[in-house]
């Protein structure tokens, strides 16, 4: 067993910055149509409540938004139709959560190639006619504009494509068409409202210093009014294929982050991006919606490191997503096959979804703990709230133990401790689903099943004086905690030790 | 620790009979009308989903149906007013439930006296003109047959009057004025229409042998066309007072159901009665609103060994009550009050709230094991399901361990357990209360913490060939164990021990 | 048939404000806990949407909050009971309304006196003791404060006593008394919290002249830091009743706000309150439950002119009542009863809902019409709305018809003009419910039929140029209009007249 | 004005079959995973309750059910995937509707071609390999069989391919190689549970003479287990193309059966069918999904015609569609397009719901009137219900006026005539949607609007003795009715005639 113990003082300010809300990714945006999307992006919004929600295909095929005909001369004329578009925003609204606009990828009619990627086979070719690109993208935004108002639209932001670092999303990851797909797209967005928005180049790890580099040479050289910086984030190694699914190693946590931080200090080292706000448009441990590591408790302890640092030097990350419904590799067969999601379809919370919920309770805060196990916060209300973890212990039994103490709490009577833990005992739907045989159709009772076991362990303990909060995590464990002065009133007459030891007559 | 094993194989078959849905008892029902009653009982319907429920008052002032007016001759006429009967019977109906109508309190305009019962004041007196009373009873279920219909209404249980054998509820516990009161009713009752099934005496155990023989004598002199026997069953002695609180001592469970099962031996005395159906129409440990023991874990181990009792005698048995929306002594302080229900007010599901789920859950087939700490049931498609109890343990240690080994299984390859755990450390809604400070006014943060903290603990266990079922149950703890075969079926190369045991690059 | 034409140009200011939706009126506070009450006000919110709702009874016995013990030493204690406070402002806040708390009547137990009023019997008795009144005061706004913050609660206005100038109200309709009371709970508020903001004297039209004069005397020599002044306004003559019900005549319009008026002039004249806002705390056509007037379309159409009337003197103007979950008489033995709801039990909008939800969506702008029959408004993005009525003509026959050129439209190209129409022709819930015999018990298939009959026609009508609108109003009709600038905008070869006048094969 | 008087007495049996909600149609099965389907599917299922329904679709590839994988050998492997045939079931199970399922069309993995139908791309190819096909067949009713049981499961009708007599949905309408499919599945299915019943040949109207004699000798000849016939029925000429849509005209009521009828004489020509049951598995006016006639009162009014005959001859005649989710032709652009649907998107009824909702309340009885302008029933508790309706009336003022006097009544007292009209006038939410200038993208005001607009007007009258109902109907006007006895029994001194002619005071 490994122990630890902190006392926490008033000492210097430990930096903190938890954005855990501020976006969140999401299958391609057809599938937003679904009533089952719907219904687990409603239970992710009620239990935490993302403020944005970021993903691919807005042009792809299924939204069928371009479209073309022959007019009365033999001419081919776009058109455009909204009316798909407006039932996902209208959904997104009606949840509270806006879009971070991703404009791709590319429809069939104006691409210059049939390169696509993905089971539903979006389009990654440049266009063949940038006017005609540029025109959709005036378009769309227009409508958007007259439909939900400039105020609430130019709110949105906009990133341009996505991984185009990689051959499979943008043919021949032709660097410098990216940049040329860059400057025309953010050229017709400024010229509607100069109140937009716009950020790239939306890389994830490969490549990623000289792109980043470069894009922001062309930034600077070609005068382009760039608002913000994107990249991904993924942990693991390459992953061993196994029939439909992949197992990957994780990377130690110390080394999680290091591509990003990276990123910060490139765009920093331009004297005239110094401090602009980079967003992780996507990040989770895998890449891959087939990795069961997904689904696991691990994955959940990572998480929570990975959410107590991002804020480091990223103004939002947007963990890659908030469902299971999702086809990149085919409709999932089974309702655990590690998709992304942080709710499992059948609207199971997987481990992981607590790490979010608990990092939104978190909120912000004086920052008086933070280490690679735990993070804890002083509100300003005088109370505590803390999140701590256990990442990959080797053996089940391997405990951590973590003590702190609150020396500037200044409590004078009685406080409060709630814990709300999340482990591979008492918070598990993988292994329940696995145990009762791995079914690939839930029947209702399974889902009840599943949904009642995926439940924090809640408890509360009662303190005087100075507070001392004593945490036992198991292998994978995840904590929450509240500390709080706590007086007991009792109703007139009520004595709960009474009632809690009750005698039997002839005793 | 106490361990016990048990070996169940083809024996003899082992009386049981679960009717634990038959009937649930409810405050009065002029609280029917009100928003959080309605909730409540949707909760529990849709968690457990009772048949019918009974309850007070359905002549009490707050209902409104007996009014009266002078006409122009100035003779002082009767009116019937339905509007709140409708109300509370479209309500029950909507959430699939039927009243088992008791008929009573007294009408004040036709009561021949004052004294009343219980904060709200019901009237317990006489009528002072029979031929009122039984114009009102009258009028009343002809308006429920013409709203809902013959077969529906004539399908619904009478029972005249409640606890006629105590003072407080029938002035000078008149027993000569009760079966007349019982005569009139029923014969008006079955001129209406033979079907209605009607009962009585609806007796609590004081002097119970004398009323219960002296009513049956009564019936079968008069020829009265009794349809069944009811009567209460509380479990405790007298309370001592402290405040507004009051704390009993707990019958052993072995003499728990002694009254109950001496009813059933005067009743089969009778050869005009013998086998006639008994419905226990209120039964619970303590009989008063404000016994914290209503809402600790032994009550709910308590009650799960009545449950497994009460089939023995009784054709039904009616908890009192589904919830806390009761007004007997008063209205409530404090969300946790000790009062009789099965949820507490906030919509949190007290400890009880499982003994009945669990057993709602158990359902019927053929016993294989019964004893003062299980039952355990074999399913038609060969799964098992059972519950098992640890009733008032002396210290916090004092743990029993059970062990089933189910010989008649059968299985030939592996099974799975499925255990659902409610006791004093992973479901104990009281004391998370208790712990916060016992707050009389619950923010929507406490209520959501304590609906998070009340529910039970599931885990699931895999094995091969004969099921072995080994249960640790703490002081107080309740739990639901389901056994049946389970072939794992992976998908195509899905692997869950790979999955939940990552490795991490550079080990 | 009446013929009136206006031609509305670029004229003077016209006065008009509209403050449709500040407050609403309610029964009782205990009825709040009504599962039937909160389905009407949902219902209600959800189509217009007030901002603040009074009624009486925040401390009658059914809302259990004044209550007292024995103490140890046998001295009786005060102490307060929240439980249903606290749902019924839950449910208030939930539907995002307010209250506008009107404190009384007298809890029995702190009553000097018996008399009663009401069905329901509130305690209309000074308190015996006005250190127990403030204190229950106290108690109770703290309490709020605590449960949902102190910038909350002392948004919400209140209001002392209800009609004391009533000896059924207020005990021989004692001034002294009352003044006495009033200064007594002001002085308690604002010593809680000086931002709360406190009116009276609530008075009806009995005396009103010298009670208000009277009471503002008081206030300025006590130096009471009075906020507001409240009262009421009834516009009927005394009802002949007929058993249950009153059939009142109606005070000509020009007539009926003449009390409130006077009360306007008594404020302006004194220097210390010239301009202090005016609540008009309840209004109506009658002052009685049982009048079956209030179901009617005259009541609509009267209620349409005072509502276009009454900004013009007071702040808000409280509507008494939002539904019929009301028992001042005694609980209602049908659905139609002459009740105070704009909305019937069954959740049957009366036609007078339809006046308030018209003046809800006028909204405020450009006053350029107001008289007897209309108002009319243009709204700052160039459109127009009005509302017409035609109050109590003689004849069924004797339909109005009124004509408003918009001369100041500017209007280049096409526009459109909605109607809505409400009349005993197009939606008259209460004939039907007469015709189809007056059922008290409304089935399933009649409520349906009835929330079926209860709309306005809808119409629209389009045009080209300087926009006129032609109104025809039968008998009591309501009448609400729009007009807008309109240019078609067909999808390709969409062609609405050759869609509309189909052709037949072989013609 | 054209005026028609019938006197309807104890007359010789009419015959009249109403199965009005045995089946609707759909948009492909795909389609069925969107939220706004479901909405739209609910409301129907609210207002009217279908039994059944049918669409296209089920082995498309957006369903993804046929998957293919290489195994370790090399081999392909079929695969099968039913995660959103699940999610299809489930929500049409929980709004009460059953699946008559239409296998088809073919995955693109099995097709032996690549010719396509519609939009969607849906092949219409024959299987390559029959085995693959009939596996595929035999593991979805076997994985629905699994997880909705055998009972529930064969009870759902089965019709294989759609329209193989046109070439567009079956390559070179290869009637041979239609029949080899039919073969090869039904004995699929039946090899699974005998108990299943399967049809076709689902033809259209194009050479179907020939085609359904050919099918019909096929089976007699093939021994083959056919349980009933299917095919369509659309009643117009061809359209005129104008942009996006079409314009055809309707053929007469007098013709518009023809060839359904001639069917049925085909099928009772054949000694071993006669009798059988016919579904026609798709109707309407129009068959082309951008018909702005299907959003009209017209085609309301020619639809209650056809309401009034198809019981003639089938058992089943299911309107192709429920609702305006729909992508035959593209998605649509705006909410008014001509789709199929009873509903148009934004949730907003068409004329053509009434005609059906107005079916659904007939209901069946004894028939008592029938011609091409209405049908009229006696219920067994000796009310009468009925509908009529004015189809195409040339001129806008070409009123029909209908009387029908009840000489079998045998009334005694007063009777109440409820009416509820669709006219143009009334309820023609197309007429308003175009007035408001077409939008392609409602705004939520737009939507209430239109859905306040798309009611019927309800009236009632009273009458006394022998029932005459009195009917103006309107160019293309259709209206239900319904005639009861009615006695008026008012609350004790409610009087409505006092309450609806209100005086005023000074008068």
């Amino acid at each position: 067993m490994n122990n630890k113990s902190y006392i926490l003082g008033n000492t210097e300010i430990i930096k903190f910055k938890n954005n855990v809300d501020l976006c969140i990714g999401t299958g391609r945006m057809g599938l937003a149509l679904q009533k089952e999307y719907f219904e687990q992006l409603k239970f992710v919004q009620e239990n935490i409540g993302f403020k944005q929600i970021r993903g691919h295909g807005i042009f792809h095929e299924d939204m069928s938004i371009y479209q073309e005909y022959k007019n009365e001369d033999g001419d081919i004329m776009p058109e455009y139709n909204f009316t798909y578009l407006d039932f996902v925003m209208d959904s997104y609204l009606e949840l509270n959560i806006r879009p971070f606009i991703e404009l791709g990828f590319m429809p069939h009619a104006i691409a210059s190639g049939d390169q696509s990627v993905f089971y539903w086979k979006g389009n990654v070719t440049p266009p063949k006619d940038y006017a005609k690109w540029n025109k959709l993208v005036d378009a769309t935004l227009r409508h958007l504009i007259a439909r939900y108002g400039d105020e609430e639209v130019t709110s949105w932001l906009i990133e341009v494509w996505n991984e185009p670092n990689l051959d499979h999303f943008w043919k021949d990851k032709n660097k410098k068409e990216y940049f040329k797909l860059f400057k025309e797209t953010i050229t017709t967005i400024k010229a509607i409202d100069k109140r937009f928005r716009v950020g790239g180049p939306a890389i994830c790890g490969v490549d990623d210093v000289s792109w980043l580099t470069d894009f922001l040479n062309f930034c600077r050289d070609e005068k382009i009014p760039l608002d913000f910086v994107t990249r991904h984030q993924y942990n693991i190694s390459l992953p061993e294929r196994n029939g439909r699914y992949g197992y990957p190693k994780l990377i130690p946590l110390s080394a999680s982050c290091a591509e990003t931080d990276r990123s910060r200090v490139i765009i920093d080292s331009f004297k005239e991006f110094r401090g602009m706000e980079m967003h992780v448009t996507e990040f989770s441990t895998s890449y891959s919606p087939v990795t069961p590591l997904h689904d696991t408790n691990i994955n959940a302890a990572y998480l929570a490191y990975l959410l107590s640092r991002l804020g480091d030097t990223c103004e939002s990350y947007s963990y890659w997503t908030f469902g299971d419904i999702f086809e990149e590799s085919g409709v999932p067969f089974t309702p655990f096959h590690g998709g992304f999601g942080l709710v499992a379809n059948g609207k199971i919370p997987k481990p992981t979804f607590w790490a979010f919920k608990f990092f939104k309770d978190l909120g912000n805060g004086e920052c008086i703990h933070r280490s690679q196990e735990a993070v804890v916060i002083k509100k300003s209300d005088g109370t505590y709230r803390g999140i701590a973890w256990n990442v990959g212990a080797k053996e089940e039994t391997a405990a951590l133990t973590l003590s702190f103490t609150m020396e500037n709490a200044n409590y004078k009577g009685e406080y409060c401790i709630v814990t709300k833990t999340v482990d591979e005992n008492v918070c598990n739907p993988l292994k329940i689903w696995h145990d009762i045989g791995e079914p690939s159709s839930l029947s209702q009772k399974e889902k009840l099943l599943l949904r009642e076991s995926a439940h924090p362990l809640v408890k509360t303990h009662r303190g005087k004086g100075t507070p001392v909060v004593e945490l036992i995590l198991e292998r994978n464990a995840l904590i929450y905690f509240e500390v709080f002065p706590s007086k007991i009133e009792s109703d007139r007459g009520f004595d709960y030790e009474r009632a809690a030891n009750i005698e039997f007559t002839g005793e």
